[in-house]
């Protein structure tokens, strides 16, 4: 038998003033979260500034973590065009720190990545944060203060998820997969 | 006599399907055109690979020219969100290569480039071109086939225009003082 090679995923979530990060791991059929957190931009006037410190913190990630695959947050709609080049911005450079390292890069829209986790579309951030407690295995409490960062520990998972519906060796590769076979551990954060 | 440093500016217009490019050297107060020319991705219907072309061009054009500043033509308006997204990501990506580079980096919009250049915000294409023709000192049948380029060109020449009428040296800092000072050499491009 071939031991499966450990897969780690580097979950991103880039905004003009709050860029949040999470890192999990897959072995074998165990998921685990590395890291996760955020780079608080809003004290940073400058835009090229800003857009440096993202830069600098991806390549920082992708040093620290080794990532084998970047997955990206990506809002497509908005409120209005500046607000919109200004996020396009924010992730180019998130974007050319995974290009520059050659990560190979997905991108899911928050819909998508709301119903790959909690199995609904238009879930609540606290109710994606609970099921992330549940895959993961992290506690609540050290995930509820970083409520930031869970969109990027989303991503990352669903990216995970998205990528071993493609493949094989499925285990389950959604939220009504895992549901359906793990019917103990699942309760009323369905709506 | 102290001589005057050399400096090399490099002038990028990102888009979605074409990037310009110009290059041009200072010195004392000659003003040359080092390069031009346009990367082409029409053919590539992948986005990342997309954004990193752009990426590794602009890495390529600082490596080859060596710039000592990066100017940048960013509209602020577009038709819709999504264009503005992708706009933003392929900016952002022009503008990480030159952050990976530690070039200082300014941006200006097509109006006030066309102003700087032409005396007149609303100038088309070929009358940049032609006052380009004048100030680079360069055929117009080299530059007129590469319309695709003069946008990039005139950005370059429009930072270097602002940032000598911030310093003291100045010989002229905009069309106006050009057109004053050159009245035998300019005819006709002005509204």
């Amino acid at each position: 038998m071939i031991a499966e090679k450990d897969r780690i995923i580097l979950g991103i979530d880039p905004g003009t003033n709050v860029m949040g990060f999470g890192v999990i791991r897959i072995v074998g059929a165990k998921i685990e979260m590395m890291d996760m957190g955020i780079l608080d931009l809003r004290k940073e006037g400058d835009t090229y500034l800003k857009l440096k410190k993202i830069y600098d913190f991806v390549i920082l990630l992708i040093e620290k973590f080794l990532p084998d695959e970047f997955a990206i947050e990506a809002q497509f709609f908005g409120k209005n065009v500046q607000s919109m080049l200004k996020l396009g911005r924010s992730q180019g450079v998130a974007i050319a720190a995974a290009l520059q390292r050659d990560l190979p890069i997905a991108e899911y829209a928050p819909l998508k990545i709301k119903m790959s986790i909690t199995g609904n579309g238009a879930a609540s951030k606290e109710q994606v944060a609970k099921m992330l407690v549940q895959y993961l295995k992290i506690s609540e409490e050290k995930l509820l203060p970083q409520l930031d960062a869970t969109d990027a520990l989303a991503v990352a998972l669903c990216h995970y998820f998205q990528s071993k519906s493609l493949t094989s060796g499925k285990k389950f590769s959604s939220w009504k997969d895992f549901a359906a076979k793990n019917e103990n551990r699942v309760r009323g954060s369905r709506k």
